[in-house]
């Protein structure tokens, strides 16, 4: 198996936790794609994910699989004990419900926001966005105070409940985490204050898959190419 | 279980085929809930989804589950063959890839295209939109093509693929289903060309599930608030 993915960044950094967490990380092939040069934007990535975005896994058999949630699924399914997306239908169901929640009110907010509101990764992508700066702008923004209510959201989800969709740790404390490293990377405005969840992720940081931080930090060049 | 929706609307559709594919549509009860009338922005329906939209799911425990998706996952998982959310990991990671991009390349483009580029479902509704009608009616526009090219992505898929997401009928093809149903609605234009697409949606009509058309259809009463 392959993984076409880029150290450091938020979608990519999912699938790196749950390989870690499947015991997978050794078997596997990065393969890494220009994020910051647009090379995702260039026919020869379009024809592995039509959508234009990291990561993708590529089977041995050469079928391409996009998207996290389905990457994880295919992954976590493989030795048939799926704890990360569900074993029982009620599991199955809030992993889903709270993982599509998490990136519809967090990190795919954040994107939208980084993306659109900001200069994002710079100006050789920016050239595959639409022109309309002015209008993508005030969605973007918007999108950040999205974002902002889904940390409040779920922080009170986390008052109650140890992990994001139940009693374990899931494919949707993995795409809260990955939201959360997004808004500090696009600068959305801390988390003080959310008690419940500031400490579910300093827990959540700790647990091995997590804290050996296997591509989760940018390569060095591109943070400065980047600016940072 | 409980099924909170509204006929005729097309995420509740997508559930209902589901329950039929599943023979479970007689043993559910169904709740009507006030679309038009912006009852699912009150806090008696916020409290069963936080997100304020239709369908949830009620367990006999009485737990909540909302996001088609999770619905689907529950429903199919019951009887332990998934056929419509994927028995191997394989065929689990390609429905969910194709159903996310189903979603985010069509049904819920042309949502964002119907809530603000044009009056939506009416007055109740908008007055819990944002006022700044004038970026929201252009990011709206700008989801339009993003379901135009949806439509003709799908149509690429299906000239050589049966089903959406392989040979067998699925959540992804439920998802398109739905998101035709709804591009209908909308006024977004029609398929015509597309030749691939048009052969699948008529097949699909055929299915069973889909064809005793049980919900599909909206109520008389919310046609003429909808000024149909
Ligand atoms: N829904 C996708 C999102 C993937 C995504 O947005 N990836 C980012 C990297 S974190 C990307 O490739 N962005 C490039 C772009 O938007 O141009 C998933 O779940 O994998
Ligand atoms: N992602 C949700 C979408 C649900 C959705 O948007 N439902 C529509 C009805 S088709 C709704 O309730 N719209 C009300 C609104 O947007 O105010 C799902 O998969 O169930």
């Amino acid at each position: 198996m392959k993984i076409f993915d880029r150290p450091g960044f938020p979608n990519p950094a999912r699938i790196r936790i749950v390989l870690a967490e499947k015991g997978l990380d050794q078997q596997i092939e990065f393969v890494s794609v220009d994020l910051i040069g647009a090379e995702h934007k260039q026919a020869e990535f379009l024809a592995k994910n039509p959508s234009g975005v990291l990561p993708v896994l590529q089977l041995d058999d050469g079928t391409y699989i996009s998207e996290s949630t389905a990457i994880t699924e295919y992954l976590d399914n493989l030795d048939g004990n799926p704890r990360l997306t569900g074993r029982t239908p009620k599991e199955k169901a809030m992993i889903h419900m709270m993982q599509r929640r998490a990136e519809a009110d967090l990190l795919d907010a954040v994107g939208i926001y980084f993306h659109h509101a900001t200069p994002g990764l710079g100006a050789a992508l920016q050239a595959f966005k639409s022109p309309d700066w002015e209008s993508r702008r005030q969605w973007g923004e918007r999108q950040r105070e999205v974002a902002l209510n889904g940390m409040r959201y779920f922080d009170t989800v986390l008052t109650s409940s140890p992990f994001v969709a139940g009693d374990t740790f899931s494919l949707a404390d993995i795409t809260v985490f990955a939201g959360l490293m997004f808004a500090d990377v696009a600068g959305i405005s801390s988390t003080d204050g959310y008690a419940a969840l500031n400490a579910w992720r300093a827990k959540v940081a700790e647990i091995p898959s997590v804290k050996n931080r296997s591509g989760q930090q940018f390569e060095p060049d591109d943070l400065r190419r980047l600016g940072f």
